[in-house]
């Protein structure tokens, strides 16, 4: 294979590194409760799914989403791995990953332990990838507090 | 360095990326409940190793053991990572990986949570990466249904 | 973009194979108690830190701390996800990661879960990356054997 056929091979590579940063970035700033951090993560018109009923669209809606979260939660641990990209484009990709979430309440209730994926679609605006639409489905759980969610659709 | 001394690695970084894709698409398609699309990233005369005297040789048998998935579990969930590939040539690597499993079966059982550890081997075959042998050791578990494991033989 | 700029890219992304490569064979040799193993894959002047009052300044005294995992544990497995590389230059690098681990002991007590974060900083010595620094801070944990843990400063 020639050098000049490798360069848009580095660039994909890069992108994919800069974008699993982005969906490790999320569950940083989740766990360390900066909610400020987690919306600059979205894009102006983003779509945040988290229940069939539960979410946001746009920034200004997802900010107030995250009100709260640093007094529900004692802590919350969010371990995000087997991701798998589809560029739609140079500047849009389609991402899946695997989620084990752990919380523990403020109030007395047991620890959740939720098992599930994010299906996101992320776009490079400005240089800097961030999430445009990011949705949340569950594979099942253990005592999770949100009731409805979208299931995975397991066949 | 040279840039031509780069292209081997780029080669190799491509290819890195796309077993990683083979390792997390088997866990999506397990836990998917997609058993033709699961046999599709084994080669034929694939080997798969679940436990001493639980497993299968060749894509057919392979199918076999998947049958029933689908109404044992009401949901299982894989999640992998840590995955370290050693290149033997360029169309074939070993990989390690670390999984952590849960499964919620469909008869009154309790949930498992399995710890284990993937040794694979991986082959490009027509310019696709494919399981050729797979095995799964187990580094301890709570209430798995596989009562037989190949452990990870800790010092 | 020209070709010549990619090859710092390339680099850079072979680096962070080989840092993974070094975060998940840390794990993988503490998993399999391989305490020699472990310990080579630190500096001379390392300093490794578990908790506010538990840890080691030098691979001697790093040494002396993983005797006796062999007997304490019937078994760990460290699942480690969420990597995220600063690179400070061409031969350091501070990373973060997150971790979920799961401990079996040798005497009658629950298994632990423990949910932290890894911030290392790593150097690369003679051409292989190495741990200069290892700190260990804690999400949260159910039944952990250690008792003063570093926290990760949730807002």
């Amino acid at each position: 294979m020639s050098i000049a056929s490798q360069v848009p091979g580095v660039l994909r590579l890069m992108d994919i590194e800069a974008i699993n940063k982005l969906i490790f970035d999320y569950a940083f700033h989740l766990d360390m409760n900066h909610p400020q951090d987690l919306v600059n993560l979205f894009v102006d018109d983003c779509e945040v799914i988290y229940g069939p009923n539960f979410g946001a669209v746009g920034r200004v809606a997802y900010a107030k989403t995250l009100e709260g979260i640093g007094s529900y939660f004692v802590g919350t641990s969010h371990h995000v791995s087997n991701i798998v990209h589809d560029f739609k484009d140079n500047d849009e990709a389609h991402t899946r990953a695997v989620l084990y979430a752990w919380h523990r309440y403020t109030r007395e209730r047991p620890d959740s332990h939720v098992y599930g994926q994010y299906h996101d679609v992320v776009v490079r605006v400005n240089g800097v990838w961030k999430f445009k639409r990011r949705e949340l489905r569950i594979t099942g759980h253990k005592d999770f507090h949100v009731k409805e969610c979208v299931p995975i659709g397991r066949a």
